[in-house]
């Protein structure tokens, strides 16, 4: 994509956003059902669900202030949405279905905030903006999957709610490697910082909290 | 992408939304700043433009509801937020400036409503939804730029809110054609139906008004 | 109020919206602990719950999109916000906790919507907006509790979200007898139409659907 | 309203919520229409906006982050939605009329946020959410008119949004006494802390920035 890079460089696209004063953990859709690929899964989504338990246990350590979501419907359909429609198989996930919990090596804590969700954003139809805003939050690290699915639309609407989003490159996944690729693209051009975990966890220790994106 | 095309009909994506009562006619960003390529613009944004003109004819002489947005900035930078900060260019889109002006070729007329937004999506920190709702809209047919930008953010809340999406493929356009493509893949596997210009014109004529997408 | 109501009317206030295309009906916060005066209850509560007995059996004859509210908190707090610190024994009301089911005189059937939500508004931070504009609801029959606070709100953010809103006057009630009163006069000046249960269900008979508001 | 009080405060109504680490200040509408009693003023309008002044030079002073908001339309109703067909002199509140400016003694200073709206809530249809999020805001001193309309809206989504609200009782007004007294009386039982003007210029400035709330 180097014409477009430079297409997009020259238009002054893909500035950092940096590290604010207080950042929260942002955990999309990392449920069974999204790391089964005879399911929703598939791709590099396992290794991202591997690489995010470290980064989760190093949140907890500091503290901040942690958010994951499940998509959940009803079983009697009455909630079915225009997202159902597109993709009817999501209809699957309701309260007590297996495929709906969250992987049991990310399993949430007691305090920690649990968001059900029937659209791609962790953050439309629901109160996650509130909850962050309230926390003192004003930085946002994002994991989860798919990339190109409810990770791209919980990464804008973050920016939309003003927090600066951090995408954490080897935490997300997506089933298919190519919109992985093509989103991540767009997410560090227009609306997100990209960072490895690495760098990520090594910036939060750092006393002064400064970070640098290397996109 | 025909590897990752068989995992989403797999996992049950892409299915057809049709269309509903009563559509709206939604013309994102079509303003003279993103029909430049010194500035914003480049790519195929030129072409949709054109193409765009007897499509808002033919939505005018059957009085749909029809809205354009604009991106405008204050001067003083008093509403800058982390969109701009991240794409620092964006805050010339000023009230009077020329670029951030509906081309000539498209101009609102009186009654058409004209939605200021300072981010991606058109109904983000806007009154859109409520706008198309209480007009009884149920369907958005949606044309402008940039299809990795402003018109997916804009296909994905239209979802989100609750109105089927149909994306007009030849009337959207972008600044570079990779991300254009790619997006175009997102949104008809996820969040819209895709039709060109003409299969639409020719659906809204259609005394029963049925569409059958084809991606 | 008959001075106030003086300043309004020169002022403009308090003109009719009418009844739209489609109405659907919104049942706020109709639950046990609102049915409790020992818990959230009192006032005017029980018999405006018993007078929506036969409105919720109307809608249903003629299948109107029908939607009810529960407030719902984490048993950990994990999601306590600043409405729980105003309130702190909201926290009580719990998925589980029989304070916090809807009544059983008025309860959901299969296919009718139940929202969760931790606010006031039924629309704040849920997806209710979406549900009833993708089923072309355009006008909204508001009944519930407590007049001052969950309906009010949920009445001023149906008006925001661009449906008529028509609190019916007879089915709803507050746990004291003067903020119903005063909210009652505030949202028809401003925000609804006040209709009895009786003339809304005779309104709903009518072939040709016209409604005039008697305050 | 001792009857409804002892209702309230045995229900547990009416706790403190206090000053967080960073205020911000909303003034709402308060216009030369709305400060004119034969367009949307009377009452006690006047009085609240002389008394704004000092808070606002104040509030200038400690570098807090400041929002106002107008009410504007479009003089071709394009915009036009259900409030002004319930209020329809709102109409005249266009981007050029005199009424529709904002009243001479606190004119905004260049970075100073000023809301355009269509709806009573500062909130609703706007970013100005985001806006305070990403300066690190968590609570907001609020003033305007009235209080029995466009603050309280606002006030109430300020608490959804996670802002602390702290409604300047004396800096805010109404153009009837009757509606103002119970709003406040809601505001201060469910939503926000009430305090005087001087009461919060003094916990402004003391270091430790405690506030004690006197309804």
């Amino acid at each position: 994509m180097s014409a477009e890079l430079e297409v997009y460089q020259r238009q002054s696209f893909g500035r950092t956003l940096g590290l604010g004063r207080l950042a929260g953990l942002l955990v999309v859709d990392f449920v069974n059902g999204f790391n089964d690929p005879a399911l929703f899964g598939g791709g590099n989504i396992g290794p991202a669900i591997e690489r995010t338990v470290d980064l989760l246990a190093s949140c907890r350590r500091m503290n901040l202030p942690i958010a994951f979501t499940r998509i959940v419907f009803e079983a009697d359909g009455s909630d079915h949405n225009l997202f159902v429609a597109k993709v009817p198989a999501l209809g699957q996930l309701t309260e007590p279905a297996v495929c709906s919990q969250i992987v049991p090596q990310l399993r949430p804590r007691p305090g920690e905030l649990v968001v059900r969700k029937r659209l791609p954003s962790a953050f439309f139809g629901t109160d996650l903006a509130a909850w962050f805003t309230a926390r003192g939050v004003d930085t946002l690290l994002i994991v989860g999957c798919t990339t190109s699915g409810c990770v791209r639309a919980s990464v804008l609407d973050a920016l939309c709610h003003g927090f600066r989003p951090i995408v954490i490159t080897d935490c997300v996944g997506d089933r298919a490697i190519a919109p992985h690729d093509a989103n991540l693209f767009d997410l560090g051009q227009k609306y997100a910082d990209l960072l490895s975990r690495d760098a990520v966890m090594n910036a939060l220790r750092a006393p002064q909290r400064h970070l640098s994106a290397s996109n």
